[in-house]
């Protein structure tokens, strides 16, 4: 596909197509928490905006955590006791245990079946199953292939490698005006499921490209890491600078397919990340779904985790763990679709706009402003011309020096984004202070 | 009518046929926020208060408004083809556009059109339409008189003066012990309708005489303003003291019709004055409608907003825009009754009483007093002296230091006024320390 | 029965019959505010637990009350025209008026009557009746028998006498490691009626016994007296060193039968406990019944007035007033069972051993720990073993230095209880740090 960083006449009101194709090309690699999979991922994605890649070395202490040994695979199968391939890692990654062992030798059915694994409830569904910190070698299968398994010898061969090696992630800074940051995080570690976890990557780098095309006020981290150890893995290096600048940030998992959003809250709350969060989803998608951050499951897990606290909420559509197809070969390309993922990077722009347009506001104006001699009164009256004035006087009448846009927003029940041309005029006309909120 | 300043024998528990015939006498005056008609109501009212009247020029500047030129009308009428007049000022002040420009011309019914306003979904009613800003002339009149129009040549006829003068205003101040006030503000710049508003300086004239009828504890201060310019004009040659001193206070629109209350918060909502008026209206009126600062449109649009942050609340009956009589002719006298000036008039005798008698009470005695060794306990047991028991150990309960009679009567349940000899008793008892809220 | 102090083999899952047993001894006894019954029960109580036993003489000033003179009585009775007995003190101790005067005279049946309780409603009940603050002399009677009463002349006797003497109340002091000290009130002031109360004197004798079998963090205080007078003068003489020490209370009545249980909070309504009340019956109690503190009526009176302020929690099976056999002859053995007092004593041992827990925590570790390199993580996965290390991964995600045990529980919505065993884990982990909360 299109390889060119330039995004100035990118459409980005349309850009579901592209994530999609970006998305399909992503989609064949066999990704894990390390190894070639990861670093192939992030060199793509570094075709369109510019990625920094790192790599820790395995053994490297952080936090609690250790980073593990990494993981490589070439070729993976089973041949049946007629020596046909019944298994075959070139058909689909997930059918590998992931950071399965090494292994090349004849079994009876009875020891194969220890380390097979399928859904009797989703019999067509090949699993995801993954064994990190243990040493073990296994398939994953449809449970209906399975039950048609014939007593024989198997063969069974995997050419993996577990090594010293290291654990590899992306990060692309893009300076603002101020040195304050909003923080967007995603995940490259899965094997080839769509919307768990390709549509997080693929929204963060039209972000990036959005973010890049025009002067920002605020300054963007994002940063494309193996989840868990990963950002683990970050927060040990950048902790003090995330706690120090970071007014708000996003974790990007789930946002491809087109059911209502989801939204989980930090643990505190009340951040600012929170509130620009509900004030959109209210505004714009009131279906949303509230979660608690008891059923967190993600990097926020870190992110709000005691003595870290950053500002961080997840903004998705169907939530993991909420989805059937969830960690199993039906999360596909067919379940990700182009207008699933232009919607939540709409929704990640939107919140992003009103975070860039966020100040408290105050009046200079002792009583209401007269808006006839100032040109903001309609000259012709009728329901939405009346409408408009009537915001516009809400608005100063909370525009008192405490309440950010947010704020008003909230009390006046008028989308944020409503009161973007209403702000404009009323500053040209020097009816308003703004204060800076960061 | 009776012209006497004098209170001592007046009987404010029934004084709405009073207030209702005072009304009458003034609901011919033709008003507009300046002129003739401001001041000969101003100088009716002064026959039974003691109002200072202040007129500020045209041109001068308060906040950010200009008091406009000054508006007088001495005759308006429409002569038909066959010169007979169908529309005559001296019928209904209603009939002229408010503010309109003088005119003495022919105009066919086409042109004549133009200048007409008429309701067609209130085709027997005369609109109130007013037009400050903008030179023009024109006649209101009802919808189904406006479609008898035949084609021909009118003869139309507005005898009005628009010149430099000036912006009139009244003030009562009612000194108390304490130089902290309560304020209480109405309009009279509305031309011959009843409830709106003429309600609102009737009862308040029946306030001041009222409060003159005995030492208070707070300094009253009323005025009797046009609305907007008139709030706008006063905030800004008193702001200072007002916000030093003003405790609580009321916007007075709206008083006069029979159906439930309804109450218009503060901007901050928790005020003193919205604390008052939540007590006595869930105690004594609970059928009451809660409307949100949202819903604003009388001069606590002024008195509320940013910098000026008066704590002022409008109790009114129907809420302006919420009756169908609103801003037309059939906003007139018998729409407004007696019983409802009355009642409007009670209400805020209730929470004026509230305020004067409003401390934080704190108890002597630790643990329980005893009542019986005080004669505080009833000697008769029934179950009315039980619960009066009930009611003097909750009130001793609560009575910490902390709470105001305001706090108590929510916590215990007990309308303000039950509470009332309750206090008494035990001030008498000397079991009660008084702080003062001011 | 067994009159030992010696706790060590005592079974305190199951002392329900322990407890039905003392309370039958107790029974029989007369009690008043003051006297020989009140001396005896206590004495036999002594017999359980090491009680400090303190006289303070009538006429004694206590805050706004006079310790009031002593009541004894040793027989009384009424005889009908034919001489037999119809009312007889040694069949119930109800059937006298409570502190009445001494009497031995003839009187006619218009004469008795004036003299005469009994409860219309409730005619096979003796009505329990008392008279401290004024001098009469009375009977009390089922209805049923006082509806056969024949025209005729009646001998009545009572062998009372009223005398300076003093006020008996009994105290326990338990030290722990803290001289912060945790309050059990209970009133041993009420004739023969069991659940109110002597259901509070015996699940406090239990609790004493219990508190004192092993070493307790809090230092415990346990008080019996008569009620109101008694908390008052108990206040009186210990105000300064209860408002110092106390983290937590306990008044307990009423705690016999087998109904749900009842809450009566703290006038505050938010102490340490109150919060440890609501954590324990919502968790354990779920049908448990709140009531207001405007519903109070025992010695929480006094425990939470003004100026004392302990934090004072009432935690009942039927709360006084509130179940039909209140206050009379019907509230007997029967009404109140072994396990109505088994339950009530288990449910302060709850609410005391998570106070005894209870600690700020804050976990050391940045980011989630790694669990399964500390054999934290289950080795075999099963949901419940999930659902363990859910629960550890929330108990960690809100040690954050700002929460108790108990914010904790009811943030994750685990009971207390089922953190011990993990805080235990963790802290042998060296994961956490806890903070005392005294």
């Amino acid at each position: 596909m299109e390889k060119d960083r330039d995004v100035r006449a990118f459409d980005f009101d349309r850009c579901g197509h592209f994530m999609h194709r970006l998305m399909t090309e992503l989609f064949p690699i066999c990704r894990s928490i390390t190894g070639d999979g990861v670093r192939e991922t992030l060199r793509i994605i570094q075709d369109h905006i510019p990625l920094n890649i790192f790599e820790v070395p395995s053994g490297t202490k952080a936090f609690d955590w250790t980073v593990p040994k990494e993981w490589n695979i070439r070729d993976a199968f089973v041949l049946d006791p007629e020596g046909r391939k019944i298994i075959d890692f070139n058909e689909s990654n997930l059918h590998v245990l992931g950071y399965s062992a090494p292994v090349a030798k004849s079994v009876t059915l009875t020891e194969l079946q220890k380390h097979l694994h399928s859904l009797e409830e989703q019999p067509d569904a090949i699993p995801w199953v993954t064994s990190v910190y243990e040493e073990r070698w296994g398939f994953c299968l449809a449970h209906n292939k399975r039950v048609q398994l014939k007593e024989g010898v198997y063969q069974v061969y995997i050419d993996s490698e577990l090594k010293e090696g290291s654990l590899t992630y992306g990060e692309v800074i893009i300076p603002g005006r101020s040195n304050k940051e909003i923080f967007i995080s995603t995940y490259v570690c899965h094997p080839s499921m769509a919307n768990n976890e390709l549509s997080g990557p693929v929204v963060a780098t039209m972000l990036a490209k959005w973010l890049a095309s025009e002067p920002r006020r605020f300054t963007y981290r994002i940063i494309f890491i193996p989840e868990t150890i990963g950002s683990i893995v970050y927060l040990s290096r950048n902790l003090q600078s995330l706690k120090r600048n970071t007014i708000a940030g996003f974790n990007l998992t789930c946002v491809g397919d087109e059911r209502a959003y989801s939204y989980l809250p930090s643990r505190n709350g009340s951040t600012l990340a929170d509130r620009v969060a509900l004030n959109v989803l209210k505004n714009k998608h009131p279906d949303f779904r509230q979660f608690s951050f008891l059923e967190r499951g993600s990097d926020e897990r870190q992110y709000c985790s005691p003595g870290v606290d950053l500002p961080v909420v997840s903004l998705m559509r169907t939530k993991y763990r909420e989805f059937p197809e969830y960690h199993t070969s039906l999360d596909n390309l067919d379940f990700v679709t182009p207008a699933g993922l232009q919607g939540s990077f709409a929704l990640h722009k939107d919140c992003i706009e009103l975070l860039e347009r966020n100040r408290v506001y105050k009046t200079h104006c002792l009583g209401e402003p007269q808006l006839g001699k100032r040109g903001l009164y309609p000259t012709i009256s009728t329901k939405e011309s009346h409408r408009r004035v009537v915001d516009m006087l809400n608005f100063i009448a909370y525009a008192d020096g405490t309440n950010d846009l947010i704020d008003i927003s909230n009390t006046i029940r008028i989308p944020a984004s409503q009161l973007y041309p209403i702000v404009d005029k009323l500053l040209a006309a020097d009816l308003l202070q703004e204060h800076f909120v960061e």
